[in-house]
């Protein structure tokens, strides 16, 4: 009985070319962590449930998956931060901090399914986390890192979002509705898609006073380049520490982050950002590419004054990102931004038109010593489907090796984009200097 | 509350040094693959049950993670090899064949828990199917690629062994036990451990023959090299045509594996070899350290006639290996054959003893365009506890840049490990040239 074969909705599986495609983009994020020095780590796709949702609620519970064997509650992860903070509360004596962590592995979330949204995905994350204390020019080198990685995957035009959540925090504190902030929050997060009057209503709806919404309203408003914002902010006079604090670890920040070659194009103040509503505690950070802001933030994250709180006394303030790269890959090729025209891992592919196998594959063993990815066509079949294979794998090199060319040892390296022959003496460096 | 922070047993979780170790050899695996021209693929670990179970039964189905999720059966998977069949026949009309494809990734098997047993393990997996038909050279193919694989991961002492298993089922054929063939290769498997004489008793208890039994024994008895054995399988002057075709394709696999380059040293036709007892149907391989026969085979496989026949009506034949990364990882590793002595992905720790970031931050900027993975230690600490992360941290290099450093425009870059201090002029191009 043949069962029709079929994978489940909402799990991304591609095309070899699209693959190619998606490992070069995963190669040069996790190359681009490694340039700063994060060290890798790969926990269990699988952890006890009382782990993975020590401190989980609401929307992520429901979208767990979750299931007993044997006497054994697990559950596959959710996000990658979670894993992290039980591996450092459980490792703490074995790392040396501030310990400096990239992983990048796939992440469970039942989700609706629909289009453009993966129920396994990849995440692509970078932790800094201090034993105690991590200064706040960490917070600095997190939008380095993304400036260089979005620009390694091929875009310039790109802004990094920044805001602090102890100004928000402190301003709601200010007008006596620090009860109220995670509703504000969420009301101002949604300004940019109702608008500002829509905004006014829900925070009258909240009983925030007159006074209290122009207060929120100005502080929206604030406009200007980084440094006039700074300015701006200040200008509020809000004696509220908290707020006073947020401020002043901003223009720490923008400092810095200018120190760290961040150019003042590539990232921004926005003060109307709160990404998470209880997980961040200071900086926080969205990025977005400025002609396809509908693709979302493509690299998120923020400072958090306790990672492992449900597993340790110990107190370990972080700071870090994360990049979606499965729905972000996702959009790029589903709008041309990104091309999956490589379709074979080979450079050259050896043609044998010969009964003895002996020579093409001396000289496929020889160019992979050479670092040459190479392919020896195996199958006994016609010219013409040997070079179909090659055509429709785009394979950038071929040569046929037939007893001519063993006779006069001399073979011709077809480019296969030009059709350009090139002869030369049949030996490895030879083919080498063509290829390269 | 506090949740003592678990990992739960059989998920293998590494320390930073050891993670690195790991995914250098996961690396190596992965270059090797792509050099013999291997497209990468990565499927899901999740898969409908009726999919993932279309063929499983007996042990294998036991130890499935198996659960629901609102109305859907899902089964994590167990191996790469029912995913890679559904994925061809599902994109069968958008391969080329031969389709030569790796794939490295997590799969699981609910086994009992154990020291050095794993629920949660890399499989590292190659295999080229061809569509309808697949020429016995490329089973000689594959040989190589372990090879070469297993050179590259740092070992020369290895046999790869190999069998045929047409010559096991046309013996059992020729002596009319075709139908306990399954029980007596289950037997012959064993003679490593249990002997000659218990193998016998088996045999007898299976009601064969004492022709049978001679006949099976002369068979197992067979010695020699490779080629000595190849003439005494012909002397037996068994007509069966199943056992005649499989000696025929093991002569052709040992003519094709030495021209591919791999030495007689480091292979030999092992008769016993049957390698899961109804999967495979020709060629079978398996490969052992020579000096650490305990730790099992490192790499096993073989050919099968039909990869995907649950799924398509397609004839799909193939061939490939497998490497339980996971299992040899740990078993080297308990055996201190490989070692993991790099704790940091850095190659540089910039040292900054400044008020002024600027010149640490820029001239790790300029090492790192200059593919140095370059670390700033960014805390504010005490030069001491800043010498000790690099010494912890193992970091090959250091630079302590403080007032002096600048005003003279020359650093000193010390070797952490034989403590040397090379004095140049502070430009990212002095110092690339004594780090490379």
């Amino acid at each position: 009985m043949i069962t029709e074969p079929r994978t489940l909705p909402g799990f991304m599986e591609l095309l070899p070319n699209e693959q190619i495609l998606f490992e070069q983009m995963k190669e040069k994020i996790e190359k681009t962590y490694q340039k700063f020095g994060f060290l890798p780590l790969d926990t269990p796709i699988l952890e006890l449930s009382e782990i993975l949702l020590a401190k989980a609620g609401g929307e992520t519970e429901k979208q767990i998956y979750r299931f007993q064997k044997g006497d054994t509650d697990i559950s596959m992860r959710f996000d990658l931060t979670v894993p992290l903070a039980k591996y450092v509360a459980k490792n703490y004596g074995n790392l040396s901090f501030p310990f400096r962590r990239y992983q990048i592995g796939k992440v469970y979330r039942g989700e609706k399914a629909q289009k453009g949204r993966f129920r396994e995905f990849y995440q692509c994350d970078i932790d800094i986390i201090g034993d105690g204390e991590l200064g706040i020019i960490n917070d600095a080198e997190i939008p380095s890192v993304i400036y260089n990685l979005i620009k390694e995957i091929g875009f310039e035009d790109f802004t990094i979002c920044i805001n602090n959540r102890k100004i928000l925090n402190g301003l709601f504190e200010s007008i006596n509705q620090k009860e109220n902030s995670t509703d504000i929050l969420r009301a101002i997060d949604k300004i940019d898609k109702i608008g500002k009057e829509a905004v006014i209503e829900e925070l009258q709806q909240l009983n925030v006073t007159k006074d209290g919404i122009e207060q929120i309203m100005n502080f929206i408003a604030i406009d200007g380049n980084n440094d006039e914002k700074i300015l701006k902010l200040k200008e509020l006079n809000i004696s509220n520490e908290v707020f006073q604090s947020g401020v002043e670890e901003l223009t720490q920040v923008v400092k810095y982050i200018r120190i760290f070659g961040v150019p003042d194009t590539n990232f921004k103040i926005d003060l109307t950002i709160a990404r998470g509503l209880d997980y961040y505690t200071g900086t926080v950070y969205e990025t977005f590419l400025n002609d396809y802001r509908e693709i979302g933030s493509v690299c998120s994250g923020g400072r958090y004054e306790n990672l492992a709180e449900y597993y340790t006394d110990k107190k370990l303030p972080g700071v870090g990102i994360s990049i979606g790269l499965t729905r972000l890959f996702y959009k790029l090729n589903e709008m041309s931004l990104i091309k999956a025209d490589k379709y074979s891992m080979a450079d050259i592919l050896i043609i044998p038109m010969l009964e003895d196998m002996t020579k093409p594959i001396e000289i496929a063993s020889e160019l992979r010593k050479r670092n040459i990815n190479t392919e020896v066509y195996l199958s006994d079949k016609k010219l013409k489907t040997k070079f179909k294979y090659a055509d429709k794998l785009k394979i950038p090199y071929v040569i046929v090796l037939g007893e001519d060319e063993i006779a006069s040892n001399k073979v011709k390296v077809k480019n296969m984009e030009t059709g350009e022959e090139t002869q030369v003496s049949f030996d490895a460096d030879e083919i080498v200097k063509i290829i390269k």
